[in-house]
C-alpha cells in the first residue's frame, strides 16, 4: 500500500460576494483533484472577506448554521471530486453566539468533523474577540479517509500546546487554515521578520511532533469598508512541510493551488531517530495549565 | 538606563584533558569580556569530550561534585572578568547518581544557581540515559545580575514545554548549552535537514515566548575511544536570536566566540503586538501532562 498522500492548499483572494468566493473554492478543489490531491485545504473563512477589521454588530449577519450554504457548497465539491476538504465557516450557534469553525468534509460529501477555533486573537485590524466565542471542543483530531487530521485555525498556529495535544491524540497531519497579513505601517524589515516567524513556528510544530504541517493563507488586499478600521494585506506564503519541518512546497503572495506529495511513512522514521515523545517530563509539566508562574 | 545587553556564546572543541579544556574556556571568557560581553555561555559539559558515545562505568570517574574543579575554574574566570558565566558539569550527587547540570556563576564568582537537565536522550552515539539521572529541579529560571535566565540543556531544546515553563516563570533569555552533531552515515541532505530543524525549533521558542534565545554548541570531530561506539562530529552553528526568532548572530562550524547586542526592551514590544500569553487556553491544556491521549 502506498504511503504517499497528495495534498493541496488553496491560496486565493476573497471578495464581498459569498457565491463568488464559494465558486472560486469549488474551482480550486476541482483543480487540486485534477492534480491528484486527495486532501484539499482552504484558507480560514474562505466564504467572505476577512470581516474582523472593525467591530460592527451587523456583520453577525454573515454567520450561518453548520448546515448552511457554505457547508453545502463544499460538500458538493468534495463529493463531485472525491476529495477530503478542509474549509471554514462563521458558525451561528445561537443568537449571540458565533464561532470561527473549521469543517472537514469527507470525499462522499458527509461531515467528518468540526473544530472550533480555541485561541482567539484581538489586535488592531483583527477584532476577533468581538465576533468569535472561544471554541469548546478542545483539541481533538478528526478522522477521515486520508488520515487523522489535526485541524487548527490561524492564531492557534502560535501555540505549541495546541500542536502537541493534537499529536498526542494521534494526529497524522497538522493543518492550519489562516488569514494573516502585514501591517502596511510596518517597515519592510519588520514585515519580513513577521512572515519568517510565522513560517518558523509552524515548521517547528512539525519538528516537535514529527508530522507534516499544511498552512493555508489567503492573499490579496482587502479594503476596510468602515472607513474607521484598517485595510488588510494578506501575505500568502502557504506551505507544506514534512516531519522535520523541511519545506515540500511553498507559495509566494499570488493566488495558487499548491500541491505536494507527502510520504506518510517518514513520520515514523523521523520519530525513531528523534523520539521526543518518549522523553517528555509529564511529571513536571503541570504548570502549563497555569496562567502565570508568579 | 540602557536596555542593551552584550552576550557571548563560546563555540569550541574539547579534547581529553580537563585542564586544557578549562583553560580554553577561561581564555574564551576573557575574550568575550574584552568584546564587552556581560554574559558568557559555554557549550554543554565543556570540561570534557562528549563521553556518552558508548557505555562504560569507568567514565563515571569524570563526574565531580558541585563545588569541584570545573566550578572553581569557571568561578575564577567569572570573577576575574566580571561576567556572568553559564557552564556545565557532570555532577556527582552521590555514588550511583550523576546529573548533567548547568551551573550559573555570578560576576563576583558566586553561584547564582543550577539547572539539572530534565529531558535525557538516548540514541546511538548519545547514551545519556546510562550516565545521567533525570533532573529533579523542574524548570526554574535563575536570577542573575544580567537578568532572569531560562537555562536548559541540549535535548531540552526540542521541547516547547520546557521553554514555555521558563517563560511563564519570568525568564528573560532562553539559554541552551548543547552538544549536537551529524551522523556521518547520513547523506548531506539529511544532515542539512537536521541542522535546519535544530535551528528552527529553537528560534520557534523565541517566537512562541517573545524572548531572545542563545544556543551554544561545541565543534570538532571527537573519536570514539572504545572502538565499539561511534565517532562524533559536532556541527557548531551556535546562534543568538531575538524575540521574533530573528538571527542576531550565527556561527558556522569553526571555533569562535560569537558576540551580539540584545535589546532587552524588544521583548516587551514584541509581546505587545503578539500577546500570545494573554490567549493561552489554560482551561484546555490539562492533557499536556499525559503520556498519550489514547
Amino acid at each position: 500500500m502506498s504511503t504517499t498522500l497528495t495534498v493541496a492548499v488553496v491560496q486565493h483572494a476573497m471578495g464581498p460576494d459569498r457565491e463568488a468566493n464559494l465558486g472560486l473554492a469549488a474551482d480550486a478543489i476541482a483543480s487540486a483533484a485534477g492534480s491528484g490531491a486527495r486532501l484539499v485545504v482552504l484558507p480560514e473563512l474562505q466564504s467572505s472577506e476577512y470581516f474582523c477589521k472593525y467591530q460592527d454588530p451587523e456583520l453577525f449577519g454573515l454567520a450561518e448554521p453548520l448546515d448552511g450554504p457554505t457547508r453545502q457548497a463544499l460538500a458538493r465539491a468534495a463529493q463531485d471530486h472525491g476529495v477530503v476538504v478542509v474549509g471554514g465557516i462563521f458558525e451561528q450557534r445561537m443568537p449571540g453566539m458565533a464561532h470561527n469553525t473549521a469543517i472537514v468534509l469527507e470525499a462522499d460529501g458527509s461531515l467528518a468533523g468540526i473544530y472550533r477555533k480555541m485561541h482567539i486573537p484581538d489586535d488592531p485590524g483583527y477584532n476577533e474577540k468581538f465576533y468569535f466565542t472561544p471554541g469548546d471542543l478542545g483539541f481533538e483530531p478528526i478522522d477521515t479517509s486520508v488520515g487523522r487530521l489535526g485541524v487548527l485555525v490561524c492564531w492557534d498556529q502560535w501555540y505549541p500546546e495546541a500542536a502537541r495535544l493534537m499529536a498526542l491524540a494521534g494526529a497524522e497531519l497538522l493543518i492550519y487554515p489562516t488569514a494573516i497579513g502585514a501591517d502596511p505601517q510596518d517597515d519592510r524589515e519588520e514585515q519580513q521578520r513577521q512572515l519568517d516567524a510565522w513560517r518558523t513556528i509552524q515548521r517547528a510544530h512539525a519538528i516537535a511532533n514529527g508530522l507534516p504541517v499544511l498552512a493555508c493563507n489567503r492573499v490579496g488586499h482587502e479594503p476596510d469598508r468602515s472607513g474607521a478600521g484598517r485595510d488588510a494585506l494578506f501575505w500568502g506564503h502557504s506551505f507544506i512541510a514534512g516531519p522535520q519541518g523541511e519545506m515540500l512546497a511553498e507559495a509566494d503572495s499570488s493566488a495558487v493551488v499548491l500541491v505536494a506529495d507527502i510520504d506518510l511513512a517518514r513520520s515514523e522514521s523521523v520519530r525513531r531517530i528523534w523520539p521526543f515523545f518518549r522523553d517528555r517530563r509529564v511529571d513536571a509539566y503541570q504548570d502549563l495549565t497555569r496562567r502565570f508562574r508568579g
